[in-house]
């Protein structure tokens, strides 16, 4: 991945001991961070220009603290953080990106609109990050990010057309083709959480607000009907139990009959969004990943349902690098901004 | 586009009278040819070497005579109606390309399915025509190949990132990106007419069949649902009208309740495909052509609707090739290969 140059070169400064070199820059270690904004968490990685983590970092994010500039505070928190766990100056720290839950303008660093973080319209995240780091950095749209960490070290590496989808809090996808990301004329290519749901009222689409396919069966959606199945059994509110989107999936396969018609319910909406995906994009390779979308029941159901016609459609993958697929993707997009503009000078 | 060499050279050979020099092939005129089997008609165009059109040929294609080999025998009396019409001899055209109504292996030149030619299942449609007419051929996907076409001398000859959606008896999408056509993993990318449309019955897709999107507001739907409309508004099986499609988005244009009731809904069951396609693809710019979607009347309501939100939406444009747009396309396909060709030798 990397181009080595005169600034760049294998040493043998490995200070782990082990026994492959690690990338230098100019003579020093170097390193790249990444920076996953999810709708409840910060999650960050540090890692060596080799692209091996050296060290890992992750923080709630408090409901009245989401806000761009309380974000990047935390980001710069995290940073000092991972170097001081990894024994780094920030000065070594060469580049950073930063994935962004919602429509994020890539090349001027902006996300346009990001429904799970309250408020966040316009908001020049490269600007703010640079001002509170005063490092380089590079703004991308999270499920993009984890299409570039499957394609770099997880379940695309093998192919240069695929689709990742990401759920979680939120739901949406990440196109790579022909060996690269592929953004659309307004960054909005891969925007799945805003499709309609067969059998669900129509609506208008509204940028700032979240869409169908997303409260349908995004993690608060299964939770939610989940919730509302038990008390149409006749459960009462005490009772009510309450789990999380994974946790309602292992019911699932454990026999629990309530459970499995909400996976039933998620696998068959899923699958309906796959085929609208096949039926335009037709890729090679669908990834299944996220908090919500890794699930192994998940991916086996909607594997089945894609196999009843005789349409052609994709391979259905899990995710290799589950929640650090967005971490991978900020790593691999840093190295390649590193050895960009090392070439450059 | 065509790149010269000694084979391939600019002459004054023009036979009628043109100012501009023809491109001439080891010293004589030659031409390539581009065919679209449509579903009721087969049209036909020769062009010379700078892609300019010399003869055009256009023939009904009978309900018995729809099969594989009767449309070569149909190709065939074609070309040499062409070359009689031109003054060229069948030998000086180097190369004909060949668009078919249905999912198209373009590398192997297979037509896997084209549910409105019946039958059409697997046809090595390359292998046939060689055989019949001994030149060169290329088989494509007839939406692609207008797509190529709005490209090259068409709507969309200034971006490289487009969409352009056919709607004739069949629907399709020619996807356009980076400035080559975008086929996907099993040839079909942009089967739009498989869409599943909000309101209908859920079905499983059926690839010998035709799609929901496509019965829904394919020409055939239209009709059907205007002869509806008369029939529920008191009219008489003798009184009812038999109007094609774009006749009767011309009475919607003219004032008429029931055929602007039909404009309306096939408006909005193509904005909703459309606001699909832009989730997924995002792309810069729309072309509706085709017999149906090249109406004035359809583009206008469809911009209007996709216009109602605040979400990005592609320019839309009408095709500027209308019912020749996919002959443009093959005509340009064949002179890729032609110049393809001629370098290698």
């Amino acid at each position: 991945m990397i181009q080595l140059n005169q600034d760049l070169k294998r040493g043998d400064q490995s200070a782990d001991g082990r026994l492959g070199e690690q990338l230098v820059f100019r003579g020093e270690p170097g390193y790249v961070a990444g920076v996953d904004i999810g709708g409840t968490h910060l999650r960050m990685l540090l890692a060596d220009l080799n692209g091996d983590p050296v060290a890992r970092w992750k923080i709630s994010l408090p409901s009245n603290g989401k806000d761009p500039k309380s974000v990047c505070a935390l980001i710069r928190e995290g940073l000092q953080a991972l170097c001081r766990d990894a024994g780094a100056k920030i000065s070594s720290v060469l580049h950073l990106t930063a994935g962004a839950p919602g429509i994020t303008d890539a090349y001027q660093g902006v996300v346009r609109s990001a429904p799970n973080l309250t408020g966040w319209l316009d908001v020049n995240l490269g600007e703010l990050l640079h001002q509170a780091l005063r490092i380089d950095v590079k703004i991308e749209n999270d499920t993009n990010l984890a299409a570039l960490g499957e394609h770099w070290r997880g379940a695309a590496r093998h192919t240069d057309n695929f689709v990742f989808i990401a759920m979680g809090t939120g739901i949406g996808a990440g196109i790579f083709l022909r060996g690269q990301l592929y953004h659309g004329a307004a960054w909005t290519a891969g925007e799945i959480g805003y499709l309609r749901v067969s059998g669900l009222p129509n609506e208008p689409l509204q940028l700032a607000e979240t869409g169908q396919l997303e409260r349908a069966i995004g993690g608060e959606g299964i939770e939610a009907d989940w919730r509302a199945r038990l008390r149409s059994a006749g459960h009462s509110e005490g009772e009510l139990r309450t789990l999380r989107a994974s946790q309602i999936f292992d019911g699932a396969t454990e026999g629990d009959i309530e459970a499995h018609a909400v996976l039933d319910r998620v696998a068959t909406i899923l699958a309906d969004a796959l085929t609208t995906l096949t039926l335009l994009i037709n890729p090679d390779l669908v990834v299944i990943g996220g908090g919500v979308g890794s699930h192994p029941a998940l991916c086996e159901s909607v594997d089945r349902l894609l196999r009843q016609t005789d349409f052609p459609h994709p391979k259905i993958y899990r995710s290799a690098l589950d929640t650090e697929a967005q971490l991978y993707g900020a790593i691999s997009l840093s190295l390649s901004e590193v050895a960009r503009r090392s070439l450059q000078d």
